[in-house]
């Protein structure tokens, strides 16, 4: 298979720019940040992800002979030139909001301090890296919200966007409230608990629906989760109730039934229904098809009685909102400020900082953007992560996120977390301090 | 750097579902087909894509040691199960459509003949594989038609979904009549012919913009692409223009000036004056910026002079339509049809063939969804391309397959081409040995 890593998975303008510094002598510290411009229009607030891969990245950064030599024959490239990359590193300061911190329009979430040819290199991996899971627990987070302390499952790999989204999906997922996934790589990668039913094609493959049943049972007996949409669901119900009084017999209960097509808040009731008559009352009920977090919600506000849910295709791949308007932007080189101004894209220069302020109850009130060390009050949240190109502590932990996530969910405004209605704007105030800098530079061009 | 590949990457399902086919001896032959059921509101057809990393992964399917040791630690499956697991092997036939097939709703773009353990477990990665490069090349698609032959680069890897996201969509968009990508990595894999530029960045790093443009003209004399919108886009034209004849006298011509924001047809059409009024008529216009087919049509239609067009976020996300509604269902086991018959996603049983056919002119008029061997007129699509696990013959050229696009958009009637009205239906007639099948099978069940 094709190996989707390593300093070529990049943008040919970073190579060709790097060979113009490199001919220039352009060697001095740049400041880079990473930020998103304007939310999607369903978003009140997002949460960074993709720290923990983006230090990997940038710490195992390294061109391989054959990158060179392949390189070398591409014609754009002069051998002092490619000599120079074979012993490139990047060896520069990271600051970032740890993962799962909730933040707001053009607050960074990334900052990248190193020689330039290294802030500038690492662009294309590091938007790759931090935008994709940050789409995907931005996104996730609504499904927990919707689905009130119900168990989620991620069911997207076979939609994602290739292998990797699949791999960060669920781990982006997990970041956010997820209970697990289906996913065995995720697991086994990252620790995420791992999850299962049965697909449709198992119950046609047998002759008799009840027969699948019985014998999916007895092959994982401490796990019993029966599909019972494939022909009539309220059918399939009754036949995990017939055969439960057999089951039981075996010591074998069956813990769960899925149904995943149909009305489901309908079928859920009445195979409630089914399920208690039959002395299944600890059965419970797992729902999935094209769900996301307005079908949740509408299914738990018409009072279905399901327990858990699996998110798919509209989870791993945004639907709504599958990209950021982000940026990586370069904010000072050489100890100078810089600044774009093209139009509706214009950048706040500098090494920022934000300051996020709190009432007394804890509940977030306002950030506050501006230079590093100019605010007196409110909590930094871009904290130094890596010095010289090592990372300053070992990695945090996806339960140690996932604690974040739940805290800052307590901390939001209320308005902040309502899905379906256009989202609320939080206070993103300017420093004094940064709104001088602007002036003063657009005078002096001016 | 995490592994995205292997035998892991797969839902927990499949693998409980083998450990019970193990137990029942369960291991007669199975044919699964891949299948888009429903259109997204804005595609009337899609082009088939990713079958030759398909191919690649199920010859290469295998548990690695370590894979088995981290199966057993979870504790879901025995030992003998995990045993039999170390000699799996992918020994299965495979029909699909070539790539660049341009194909309708319910019609099969894979048809898996196997074990039924075999065609099983590879769903997820199978699916995972088909699934992102047709959603990439048939939204690619629209921007060739868009673009009346007018070249166009992918630019998408920063915001695609991780990094196969990025490799893929290169290879797909390319696939579907793109010119080139950005991405260095899809260039060396696929020899993907490559592009670049240079980033805002590196004109803010100069302290002045003229001398950037002169020093990257330098750096990189016989590729010169000089983005002028960083700080005033008409003002960047006006120092292209100023420079050109210093540039002249060293020989370095430039062939390119690239507008990423504001107004892109005003600013395309300003700037052409410019560079015409200073002699450059050879420097052509290359527009980037929240492109899309939509956006580049109404470019063109303006009047706007662009030559080329970067198209990024919007494509490798396929944005406005990021999955598609395909399944992968069994349709045979041990001799027999099979149908589920969820409702809304039931399915078309047995071993099936599409027969396309053509009036006299060589335009597409309909599709036939039949069984195979039932049709006795049109071309089947279809074609036999792995038997027993190994492929039939070399894997085909990228080049053929943009061939077969280019014919293709050839053949399709002009009412499917159109990117924005509701789409027009292409006819797929079911054949009447299907349709028997069907009537007998709920005949029986009922």
């Amino acid at each position: 298979m094709i190996e989707a890593s390593g300093a070529l998975l990049t943008d040919l303008y970073q190579l060709t720019m790097l060979q113009a510094y490199f001919r220039e002598g352009m060697e001095q510290e740049a400041t880079f940040e990473l930020f998103v411009r304007k939310f999607p229009p369903t978003r009140s607030f997002l949460l960074a992800a993709g720290l923990e891969q983006l230090l990997d990245y940038l710490q195992n950064l390294h061109f391989k002979e054959e990158d060179l030599a392949w390189l070398q024959g591409t014609g754009f490239f002069t051998p002092d030139f490619l000599d120079y990359l074979s012993n490139f590193q990047f060896k520069g300061d990271l600051y970032a909001m740890p993962e799962g911190t909730a933040f707001f329009p053009n607050e960074p979430i990334v900052r990248v301090t190193a020689l330039l040819p290294q802030a500038q290199l690492v662009e294309t991996r590091l938007i790759n890296l931090i935008q994709f899971q940050t789409v995907i627990a931005s996104k996730a987070v609504r499904s927990v919200l919707a689905a009130e302390g119900r168990s989620l499952v991620d069911f997207g790999l076979r939609r994602a966007h290739g292998a990797e989204a699949g791999l960060l999906a669920a781990r982006a997922s997990y970041l956010a409230g997820f209970t697990g996934t289906s996913n065995v790589l995720a697991a086994k990668c990252f620790g995420i608990p791992i999850f299962g039913t049965m697909a449709h094609s198992y119950i046609m493959a047998h002759d008799d629906e009840a027969d699948a049943f019985a014998r999916f049972s007895e092959s994982l007996p401490g796990n019993v989760t029966l599909l019972i949409d494939t022909y009539d669901t309220l059918e399939g119900a009754r036949k995990v109730g017939n055969l439960a009084a057999t089951l039981a017999k075996k010591g074998i209960s069956v813990n769960w039934v899925r149904i995943d097509s149909g009305d489901l808040g309908s079928l859920a009731r009445d195979s409630r229904k089914i399920l208690d008559d039959a002395g299944l009352g600890g059965c419970r009920i797992f729902a999935s098809g094209d769900l996301d977090e307005f079908a949740i919600r509408q299914l738990l506000r018409s009072g279905a009685p399901i327990d858990s849910f699996g998110v798919g295709t509209r989870l791993v791949t945004s639907e709504d909102a599958p990209s950021l308007n982000c940026a990586y932007k370069l904010e000072e080189y050489a100890g100078r400020p810089r600044r774009k101004r093209s139009k509706g894209k214009d950048t706040w220069p500098g090494r920022k900082q934000v300051f996020r302020c709190f009432d007394d109850r804890g509940c977030m009130i306002q950030d506050l953007l501006t230079l590093q060390g100019d605010a007196e009050f409110g909590e930094p949240l871009l904290r130094l992560v890596m010095a010289k190109g090592k990372p300053v502590e070992p990695p945090e932990t996806l339960d140690a996120m996932r604690q974040r996530v739940t805290d800052q969910l307590q901390q939001l405004p209320p308005s902040l977390k309502v899905l379906d209605q256009p989202p609320s704007a939080y206070p993103v105030v300017i420093g004094r301090a940064l709104q001088r800098l602007v002036t003063d530079m657009d005078h002096v061009r001016s």
